[in-house]
């Protein structure tokens, strides 16, 4: 599909969503001679660069229904969309990843279930819904253990590190709100040797691509930098891409999926969790892969043919530009990262900075990670901010 | 130059034209986190992707000043804006390449004057105002040769082959506008073994890159495949190389600019001509070079450090998907042509298609050259118009 069914106009690809990964979904979008609308409260990096920006964003039922009116397909780049809003688009156009898809994935709970019901390795969990059940799961699985909130944390929010059951009670304050403990899951803490994440894409047909496994670095909770592809033995590559793939078909996936691994040292693979849409560790593919993952989900929620998820590189590094300080969401100068010639900047174009948040990234290729990773690091610090 | 003087938003790049290169010029200036503005008349491809779109185009005094307002610096996609436009500009904002430099390469004579004084190599070449001017330059440069408008012409149009003196007068019927004749060169037609081009970029502060020797092969004086880098000897690309940049040189160019050369059995290299913009020749380097040539102007154009221009990949392959009908300016099909997993696609989004027009493009690279050219030629006979 690249006509609209409506008229000879090409197709209208509608994004929940304004942020950068919504960006880089329409960057691609128009390559591919692809229309794009976007759905976000306020000015947002996605809705500059199209005449159909919906800043009122989807909550706004009357903007809600231009959006959908103007969009032939409708795709999202996060996760924290009410599914009920995704059923009331989905009676009008299509809507990828589907709410059904999205319901087994808000809830961390019930991702875990479904993982594990469908044979995935994946941490220890339970439901926490009092002290002592967590004081249960610590007594069992041991300290420290994680809780989480089950809906709505990304990058560290919504995760406490319970290193004691003396820290039950604190963990338990954090997540409370306006009296209410918010719905828990405990999570076993993983000793591992590395984090490894695989980018999947499944179109509607069931036809999918599996990208590199790559290792992310988190600093803070936030991925920092992702090495790609990992340096690991090219068994752990396989198992790693292998229960990727099961994760997605474990959700009836369509669109391009994040998932997030373990490698413990025993070589054992664990999925931390699944992010259902274009994901910061699959950044590097712009560069380093035949079809990025924002061309690939396009091509996926399309319905199209997907295009390789192989690298063109031996070898690729991204690394993360986070917030040092609030106020213009712009460096104040870039010449000497520049002059880094053989890396690629990227700014997402965010209003206002604030400390942590993600306003770039830089990707460097090269002939051996080591190679990328040094001239992607020199070049993130040679920003000024 | 990364912020506006004036606030603390993006730069807006202003561009004159709205056509496939200016929309891959905006691509990539969103990816730095640019803004762009864009005139051109009527609906554009990349007028789509900005919400400063002016589409009663730069013939119209305010239109244009709304334009020059909102920009904070301008650049153009095509050489065929009057100079008096671009002075009228420059007084207001900046523009590059500068109306100095449009000057001496919009009138082809004058170009060919300057590089020849510049002791660079091109095609014998004369002034023509009468059929005895133009019969003397066959007798002297013998048959065939090549009479052109000096200004205004491309891919072929404003060309015309003349085979021997009887062709002269009905050359110069073609180029009689209300019984006038249009200002004419005629040129030595150049027997060679193969085109090539040579993309340069060079910034206010007269830093340069210069990209890979391609060799491009045209169809009915239309580019139709650059085979990048060209298969020639190593003496030949440096000397090519060396060309290129002597002739942005010699017309102090601030920008990207695309020479065109012949190269002939001898080993000698002539220039044909120069593009003051980015250039079809150019397109392979958004996925086979470390900085595409659309980034690299915006760098030169904004006086800042240029990026690497050197390739990524071993080879690439650029074929131009060029229209076969009059109609909508979207494919019937492109499953098929998708399913070649490694090639890339780019649709320009113009309205409508007719013969010959510019629509799109398929990049493939490889190990070999021989291999993207399988790929990319696959690829484009695939789509379904």
């Amino acid at each position: 599909m690249i006509k609209s069914k409506t008229n000879d106009s090409p197709v209208v690809v509608g994004i929940l969503g304004g942020g950068q990964l919504a960006k880089m979904l329409a960057l691609e979008a128009y390559r591919l001679g692809l229309n794009v609308a976007v759905i976000e409260k306020g000015e947002s990096p996605a809705g500059e660069l199209t005449k159909f920006d919906f800043p009122k964003g989807w909550m706004d039922n009357d903007e809600l229904d231009k959006f959908i009116e103007v969009s032939d397909i409708i795709t999202l780049e996060n996760e924290f969309i009410d599914t009920a809003i995704l059923d009331y688009i989905s009676q009008k156009k299509p809507v990828f990843p589907s709410s059904a898809t999205m319901k087994k994935v808000q809830d961390k709970f019930k991702q875990k279930q479904i993982f594990s019901q469908y044979g995935i390795d994946v941490p220890a969990f339970s439901e926490i819904y009092s002290h002592k059940d967590a004081a249960a799961f610590g007594e069992k699985h041991g300290y420290p253990f994680l809780l989480k909130t089950r809906t709505l944390g990304y990058d560290g929010y919504g995760n406490f590190t319970v290193r004691s059951e003396g820290d039950i009670d604190a963990a338990f304050k954090n997540f409370t709100i306006n009296g209410n403990l918010r719905p828990l899951l405990a999570e076993q803490f993983i000793s591992f040797t590395k984090e490894l994440a695989v980018m999947v894409c499944r179109n509607q047909t069931g036809e999918t691509e599996v990208y590199p496994c790559v290792e992310t670095i988190q600093k803070n909770h936030i991925c920092h930098t992702v090495i790609a592809p990992a340096v690991i033995d090219e068994s752990i590559t396989r198992k790693a891409k292998k229960i990727a793939l099961r994760c997605v078909e474990a959700i009836d996936g369509v669109g391009v999926f994040g998932i997030e691994l373990f490698l413990k040292a025993s070589g054992e693979v664990l999925v931390n969790e699944i992010a259902p849409r274009p994901h910061n560790s699959g950044h590097y593919t712009i560069e380093a892969c035949h079809t990025s993952q924002y061309e690939n989900a396009l091509r996926a929620v399309l319905d199209l043919p997907l295009g390789s998820a192989e690298m063109k590189v031996p070898a690729a590094v991204m690394v993360n530009l986070l917030g040092v300080r609030d106020g213009s969401g712009l460096p104040t100068e870039i010449s000497e990262m520049l002059k880094n010639n053989t890396a690629k900047l990227h700014l997402y174009g965010k209003k206002l900075s604030r400390n942590g948040r993600k306003m770039g990234h830089i990707t460097a290729v090269g002939k051996t990670q080591a190679e990328a990773l040094e001239i992607a690091t020199k070049a993130a610090n040679d920003l000024t901010w």
